[in-house]
């Protein structure tokens, strides 16, 4: 199974492809923006692709999917870049990428979203982060509108501590933290796992492993 | 027929409650955010509701939107304010009053979009302006996912010059302008119409009276 990490150079996509690269039945193809940025997926023996996810049309994302079984969607401006890059980003660079796995004939997607998408959400963030759970809201239910073969996956407050290894997974769980390599383990996980089609869940850090974890949801 | 126009203090806005309450068999619920706009609508004999599109929930849209037949939505953080508002208003505050129309059991709904607001539209605007239209772009496709009675109406650029009454109107138009108190006229003309149910179409300043104009779309 080839997959195509969406925001490959991100801290939670270059785990993700290592993790990868180093499962077996499974390789990664990294969607990057700059030509200096390959060199740390090909040390990982992982394909490339130059594909601007703000800039670039579904067309040329399209070609970037083609041939792959999976899309993983890791890119994110993440909540303190300018608001521009939110919806264009977050929701449309998101939305651009659901359209290429539909032209591609890539059932297959997983999405990193935030820890609560809801609409409910949305109305009790505080004002500076409520654009950002909107794009991710809308983002995801696009995702739900389509007959992909979805995954929503809704990681806490994200952290660079290096992980353990146990987190856990529900579809509520309480508010909590969890380290970006954790993040990157649950969806390989998830990709392995068909069961986890159709649904989305929280994670956090916690006791069980991840295996075992996704296994539950 | 009475008409929810949300966003009546903007300018688009109250120029549609002025031509609504002169016109027989309709009548406009004017929502404001602030009581002292109130006096404005009053004066000229439409109700007001106070809600806040931005802060209030569903909830709270739906009670100002019970017991009408028609909602217009007119309101617009514009292209030229923060980004946090463009996806909090143009397309949050739009959705939230799509679904406050389904909770009520508003059947018409008429939205007043951007110019263009396909995928190649926010492909080709600059980079200051793509994240206006994607906004009004996602709420527009929200819309059209609905079975509402909806009608989408595409405005060139929105001067102040005084409305002269006469418009160009197709499924596609030359980019052009068009005075704020011509796309009113559009408006009212709309929610007269049930023919535009389903449709969406460009307005430019032209030659044709405003009623034969929206006839012909």
């Amino acid at each position: 199974m080839k997959t195509l990490v969406v925001g490959a150079n991100g801290q939670i996509g270059k785990h993700l492809v290592s993790f990868i690269q180093d499962s077996d039945g499974i390789e990664a193809k990294a969607m990057i923006r700059k030509q200096e940025q390959a060199s740390f997926f090909e040390n990982l023996g992982a394909e490339t692709v130059l594909t601007d996810l703000e800039n670039d049309d579904i067309d040329t994302i399209t070609k970037a999917a083609e041939g792959v079984d999976a899309i993983v969607f890791t890119a994110g401006s993440g909540p303190h870049t300018g608001k521009d890059k939110t919806i264009m980003v977050d929701l449309d660079g998101a939305v651009k990428t659901i359209e290429a796995a539909k032209a591609a004939g890539v059932k297959r997607y997983v999405m990193v979203s935030s820890f609560d998408t809801t609409r409910q959400a949305i109305q009790d963030a505080p004002e500076s982060f409520a654009p950002y759970v909107a794009a991710k809201h809308y983002a995801d239910e696009w995702l739900k509108a389509t007959d992909l073969d979805y995954t929503i996956v809704h990681p806490g407050g994200l952290t660079n501590d290096k992980g353990i290894g146990t987190v856990e997974a529900a579809t509520e769980v309480d508010r909590g933290e969890i380290p970006r390599e954790d993040v990157a383990k649950v969806l390989l996980e998830t990709l392995k796992n068909d069961a986890t089609i159709g649904k989305e869940f929280q994670i956090v850090t916690g006791t069980t492993p991840v295996e075992e974890a996704v296994k539950s949801v």
